[in-house]
């Protein structure tokens, strides 16, 4: 097992902390406000991982997992032995790169450092630093100790051995981790959710459904299939002829619908509130962090039942 | 209990006649090639019921659900006292005008006439039969026996209460209606679907990917959540001051990802062929009958645990 450095302990970090716990690193969390560790992160941690060992997705006793995570009172301290770095700073440019100067000059030169940014290019502060060769992006889904994707992407100067290594360190970690061949913005993910939010906004800005109507597409069609089908696969099985038979049969209309796709639809601010007033119906801002618990519980459900 | 009768015997009509027979009602089932009938669609539509069955989710005794449908030699036999009538033969517009016409003329009055129609407008084949106040677009996904979602649309003659009336005997029948406020081309489910698998090509067509990293993408990451909550309430989720939290803090990156999509991608055959190629590597064409089984009983037994 190694050493592993969390830099950053909001929601992301603190959930990678329990990733790496998880598998068995000894964890060091360090974030710019020292309070957060401690007042709010440590604790928080501790429940993910009572959470996870009552789902049947931790082996470990739970207190033995909770005491691998540490806090460091210095990134110098937290950096210091390790093998793998992961940072979950907020998501500005200025502040990451001021984060990466430091870890640059201070972790060890073999240690692979990984940033969870998701909006900002991994080359555009993963170059300043020594060994910019052993850097990357390790974008995650929130949070990562509940959901495994990793989206990885490697910067203009990252090695492939750097990409190879950090893809296996996270598979070792129980994360599923998927390898970007080329930088774009949004990685896979979030293009992919975006894409279909668009035009979700759009479908409700003009009037052809409700935001529910939204939602119930998801949950009770479209995800029946995804949730252990991907897209490509589901279409696979949907004509006896496979992928190809499904494009010859469908193809057009396929083709027609991704044209007609508004997903550069100039949705209003109002039409952002209009939506949030009828999710707070349902689940008040005041509920928020209780419905979260549900959701994750949820998933981590659904997840020992897969095992 | 009602008569109800189904036209057109291929998948989508085999499998509307396993919900309505299961949700206790009287089946007609009819195809213009009667072989279908009686040597696919019956047997077929048994281990439907089977299968569902012995997933709990039919509690009466298979035998007496397999026994509700019946096959019809005639559109005039099977449309003889219904109360619901599903249309779902071929796509393609000449067939259906001619089945409506039919069915129009021979249908109780007071019947409800739905098509299961994708890809062909609504108000192209169901306004020149008498009462076309009656008729609407119920469509479904494949296999609707175990996907609970429909999608209904009104054409411009259909009567609200032909919308009420048909959403009513959908939820009785254990389906998940939504009502489209207005016709669109794809209705919801299709629309975001193909949006999505746009974006998807692209990213694989330009290299960004392979074809089964979008399949883990949607898998491990975004179906995580999206089995049981859709994506603006993963938005409300997200975001501790909820959905116009999340807009407000990620509404530019959203919105940048939206408009760099590229759901108009110029997809080439070659693509298709490529992958279509990776699937069947291991998915083979003569695999894909068991593996749509394996899908179907999936999510029966993913269903089932929500009850």
């Amino acid at each position: 097992m190694s050493r592993v450095a969390c830099i950053g302990a909001g929601n992301v970090g603190r959930a990678w902390a329990v990733v790496f716990a998880r598998a068995g690193h000894e964890v060091a969390l360090y974030d710019a406000d020292p309070g957060v560790v401690t007042g709010q992160a440590l604790p928080l941690a501790a429940r993910t991982i009572r959470d996870l060992h009552d789902a049947g997705l931790i082996a470990d006793d739970p207190a033995s997992v909770e005491r691998r995570i540490r806090p460091a009172a210095s990134i110098a301290e937290a950096v210091a032995g390790v093998a793998f770095l992961q940072e979950s700073v907020r998501e500005d440019l200025a502040v990451k790169q001021a984060v990466f100067e430091e870890v640059g000059q201070l972790a060890p030169p073999g240690a692979i450092l990984a940033s969870s940014t998701s909006a900002i290019s991994g080359s555009s502060f993963l170059g300043g630093l020594p060994g910019p060769e052993r850097c990357l992006v390790a974008h995650p889904v929130n949070p990562p100790s509940v959901i495994p994707l990793v989206e990885l992407c490697g910067t203009r100067w990252t090695t492939p051995k750097t990409l190879e290594d950090a893809r296996a360190f996270m598979a070792a970690a129980g994360m599923k981790p998927v390898t970007l061949l080329r930088e774009i913005d949004g990685f896979l993910l979030n293009r992919l959710q975006f894409c279909l939010v668009a035009e979700a906004l759009h479908l409700v800005g003009e009037g052809y459904c409700t935001p529910e109507d939204i939602d119930t597409v998801m949950t009770e069609g479209l995800a029946r299939r995804w949730a252990f089908i991907g897209p490509f696969e589901v279409a696979h099985l949907n004509a006896t002829q496979g992928f190809q038979g499904f494009f010859d049969n469908l193809g057009a209309m396929a083709r027609r619908l991704g044209a007609d796709a508004r997903t550069d639809y100039a949705w209003s601010p109002e039409l952002i509130t209009a939506i949030h007033a009828r999710l707070a119906a349902r689940t008040p801002v005041t509920a928020i962090t209780d419905r979260q618990q549900w959701r994750d519980r949820t998933i981590m459900r659904r997840r020992a039942l897969d095992q």
